[in-house]
Order: C-alpha cells, then sequence, then structure tokens
C-alpha cells in the first residue's frame, strides 16, 4: 500500500466542502490506490456541522481513509498536509465594497498562508479556490516565504470547463472533442476565455464559430455562468466547483497530457507583470506545471488580458499592505 | 469505446441527487471507461432546480457523458434505461401518520413500476432508495410484472456501512478489517445489523464487543443513526447515502468479493415470509446477486429479525390495494 497523503480542506462544511470531501475519499483526485488522512478545517460556528460531515464520513466506511481530523485551529489543519485545498472564505454580504471583501478575505489568506509555511508538508501544493481566488491565493503564497510560490495555484479550471461545455453546445461536439482551450487573468467577470489556440477534433475552433458569437455570446456566457447557475439553482455552483478543483489537483498531483488553465504566480511570462496570480494555459506534468509558451495573441487577444490583468493589478493594490 | 448505458435518477434536485449525479457522471459507478446517458427526473415544481443541476452538470465536461435529459414524465425517464436510481419520495409532513405516507409514496411507486415496465430496458436493474424503501421497492415491483422480481432492490447498504463503522470505531480497526457483517430486514428502525457472523482481521466480532454493547449501544446506534446526523447537520444524510446508492450498484453491475446487504424480494430465505422485500446479506456476481446461505442464527438475532419481518408485514398490509 502506498504510503498515506495528508489532505487539508477549508471550508469543510460548506456547500462546495460537502460536495468535495466524499469525491475526495472516494479517491477520485489522488487515485484510487493512494490512502488518505484527510484534515477539515471550519471556523468555530461551522464545527457542530463539521461534526455532521465526519460522521457521514464514517458512514461511507471509505477504504482508503486513515483518519479524519476536524478542526478550528490552521495550525493543526495544515500538520505536515501533502494537499491543501482552500475553499473557504468570506462571501460578499449586502453592503459590502470589493475593498472590504477583499480585506476580510485577506485576513483570512494571510493566516492560512502563515500557517502553511510552518506547518505543512515541504513539498505541499495549495490550490486556492475561495473567491476572489487570484489575490487570496497571492496574499498566502507571499505569507509562505519558507515555500515557492510555484506551489501554489487559485483555481480557474471551472471556468475552463465552463468554456469548454459552451463551445461543445455550440458547435454540437464532445468535451472531449476540443483541445487547447484556455482562460487567461483573473477568476472574475474579466476572465478571457480564449478559443485562439482551440481545435475541434482537429478544426481550428475559429474556423467554426464568428467573432460575432465568440465576443458576445461565448465570453459573457462563460464569464457570467455562476450567476446563471446562482439563477437556476437558488444556490450558487457547488458541485461543479467541487469536480473542477478535483480534476485540478488530480492533474497536478499525477499529470495530464491536456492543455488546461490555472492560476499561477506570474514570473513575466506572455509580458504579464509580475507577481499577480494569473491563469495561463497549462500542461501538468507529474508534480510540475508548464505554461505553454509560443501562442500568438492577436489584438482582440491582447486588449482582453490587458483588462483582467489590470483588474488583477488593482486587487493587489487593495492589498498591498498584506503581502 | 463501450456502448453507453442509460441511467435514470428520479428526485435529481434533491439533497441526495445533487450528491449523486455528479458521482455517476464521474464513473464511479458503472466504471470509469463505461460512457452514460443521464436521465434525470423530477417533480414539475423542481423542473427549473433540474435545469441548474444540468447545467452544472455540462460544467464539469465529463468525458462519459454522452447526454443528460431532463423530464418530469415518468415515462420518457425511464425509456430504455438500463439502471433506475429510485431517489425521490414524499417526506413525512408533520401531522402524517405513517399510513398516509405508506400511501403518498405507494402512488409514486405504483407509477413507476408501471413505466418501467413498459418503458425500460429488459435487463433493468432498479435500485429504491426514497423511503419507506423496502415497502416502494416491493409497490415498484409488483407493479412491473414483465419484469423479474430480481431486477429491484432496496437499499441498505447505508444501513450496511453505518454499521461497519461503528463496529470499526469500537474495537479501533479500519473498517476494511470487517467481513461478514450483515443488515437484515427493513430500512427502518427496526432493522437489525447482525455482529453474529462477522470478523475482524479473521477474529469472530462478538469474541471482541460483549453482548450489553452490542444490544444496547451498537444496534440502536446504526438504527438510529439517521436522527443523529439530522441532528448535528442541520439536514438529512445526503453525501453517505448518495455513496451508499452508488457502491450498491457498483457491486451489483461488476460484482464484488465481499458480503454486503440489500433489500430483495424474499422467496422464503432464512424462513422470512415471501413476497416482501427483506434485507439479507449477500454477494454480487457480476449481474446477479447470491444470498449468503447457511448462517446460524440464534435466539436473539430470530427476535430481532421477527420484530422487523412483522413491521415490513404490516407495511405490505396497508398498501395491499397497490400491489
Amino acid at each position: 500500500m502506498q504510503k498515506p497523503l495528508r489532505v487539508a480542506v477549508t471550508g469543510a462544511a460548506g456547500q462546495i466542502g460537502y460536495q468535495l470531501i466524499y469525491r475526495i475519499a472516494a479517491g477520485e483526485m489522488l487515485g484510487r490506490d493512494q490512502p488518505l488522512h484527510l484534515s477539515l478545517l471550519e471556523i468555530p460556528p461551522a464545527m457542530e456541522a463539521l461534526n455532521g460531515v465526519v460522521m457521514e464520513l464514517e458512514d461511507c466506511a471509505f477504504p482508503l481513509i486513515q483518519g479524519i481530523d476536524p478542526t478550528d485551529s490552521p495550525d493543526t489543519a495544515f500538520a505536515e498536509v501533502d494537499i491543501a485545498v482552500l475553499v473557504g472564505s468570506r462571501p460578499r454580504s449586502p453592503g459590502m465594497e470589493r475593498r472590504d471583501l477583499l480585506e476580510a478575505n485577506g485576513e483570512i489568506f494571510t493566516i492560512q498562508g502563515k500557517a502553511l509555511n510552518e506547518h505543512a508538508a515541504r513539498s505541499v501544493k495549495v490550490l486556492v479556490v475561495g473567491n476572489p481566488a487570484n489575490t487570496n491565493c497571492l496574499i498566502a503564497l507571499r505569507n509562505a516565504p519558507d515555500l515557492d510560490p510555484t506551489q501554489f495555484c487559485a483555481m480557474t479550471r471551472l471556468d475552463h470547463n465552463r468554456a469548454l461545455a459552451q463551445l461543445a453546445l455550440k458547435v454540437e461536439c464532445h468535451v472531449s472533442d476540443i483541445s487547447g482551450l484556455a482562460v487567461w487573468g483573473n477568476h472574475s467577470p474579466t476572465m478571457f476565455p480564449e478559443l485562439g489556440s482551440a481545435t475541434v477534433s482537429g478544426e481550428p475552433a475559429l474556423s467554426l464559430v464568428d467573432m460575432e458569437w465568440y465576443d458576445k455570446e461565448f465570453i459573457p456566457a462563460v464569464q457570467q455562468r455562476g450567476a446563471a447557475i446562482l439563477q437556476a439553482r437558488g444556490f450558487s455552483s457547488a458541485a461543479s466547483a467541487a469536480n473542477a478543483a478535483i480534476e485540478q489537483v488530480r492533474d497536478w498531483h499525477l499529470g495530464s497530457q491536456l492543455v488546461t488553465s490555472m492560476g499561477l504566480y506570474s514570473t513575466g511570462s506572455y509580458g504579464i507583470r509580475e507577481g499577480i496570480v494569473f491563469s495561463y494555459p497549462v500542461i501538468c506534468k507529474r508534480d510540475s506545471v508548464q505554461i505553454v509558451e509560443g501562442r500568438t495573441l492577436d489584438q482582440f487577444s491582447r486588449d482582453k488580458i490587458a483588462i483582467t490583468e489590470q483588474e488583477l493589478l488593482d486587487e493587489r493594490s487593495a492589498i498591498e499592505h498584506l503581502i
């Protein structure tokens, strides 16, 4: 049997957590032969609900689970963790300005970054799901100076999958027929889902759709998909967000042949300003992530990318004192 | 690629449905190489929420999914289905007597049984999860005279898993160390989780615990576990129920070496009255289910089994006009 890995999930009793944890425990994220310890972090008022989540985990009798540790202490939750999925964040409450939201989450991710820095396994991989994910990720990694920034990423896989789904519906193909699509920038309504290098069964995607649809329907549909789900379900996306987290960590941990999208700490690739967490097209090798370099970006794409880059720079300014 | 299978889930926008569908779509129930069509049934007031569930399924970009058909018509939902997981049922509302509950669900499962009889694939397998599961299952199979009763089962796998978990906690073993445990009878507080043939790493379970714990703590804890989860979470078990449904269908479809528990149409095995749906210890061969015969049941066990058998006979009397 393989050595157990320790996985931490924050916001473990929330809607996304409830979708995520059982799939992790079933082996969907790290493999069906990989034993696990689960560390589940919640805030004190949610500990009773978390207890119920743990009882249901017990009641699944998962063969892979070697232990379950619920806690409200980040220091405890992140002790020796190999994988941390940071889902819990403060949602925007009525009357809250964006700057207040950044600030409130900044505190959470400052604490968690420091706790990871002190207590996590030195090879830990950290996926930030909680919004604003890119800037939360930036705060966490800057507060973990003993870890490498490449050990952190922000989740744009849900946006990536949403883009695959919208293109597949439009051109009536299976999602598996699509390659090379990428989401650039911030996990926010400024994100840029790019079709310029995408193919459908080998055909350039942009030869199958017109620019009007691309610019006026596809891009807004992907950008606003979260709001559409909220409208239909009465609740925000949980199952699809959890699924994206599982896929992103799985690819990162086990490797994959496919181009996907991840928010990475920028070191200047594609001329993006250094020191923000920016979503790029990537290929995950086992344990390392490579940005797909050398793509040609036309003016249309460069303009879209500049908008989402600027938003991330503005977000960074708002939390400059935390990093 | 294998021929796609058609899977129907009822109550698809409910709490258990929301946990279940995405794991089915990821390949956890029928295998990661088995393409699927999903048929999702809901009642008309839930169709908007179901639309949100479908949007999120699209947004998962699951490689195995070949099509998704939401509907409020049982005839449409069950057309050509290979697997039907009947989750949706009427919950007990305040002031409702047990007889009213049986009657209200009786109507649902009469309609669904007839629809399965007319429209499902002739080899369909039907798992009933919605409560009262055993008697709902009886109603469905009696309304499907062209199908064999062995094509229907009621879910007691959650009770089985809960019993594994409680024993593992008590004797401090891993759930995988336990063999031979079984749940007898009704999926209700009369169920009998039996340890008489169970072993822990080869040791008889009853040599590791005393009868006082078995009778006064273990059995009530398993029987009342649903209420304990409801108390802790504020919601009834969804993730663990969905997990049990996945495991039960997976074992039924793909086969398994392990003794587990399923509610089957009784033909008199272990002296149980014929013509009720009763949970037995079983081993699933690929596509067939074999009751584990020849177990010795002491007076303690026979008394417990008689209680749950009588409850099922009483339930059958209440819905006799429907079967």
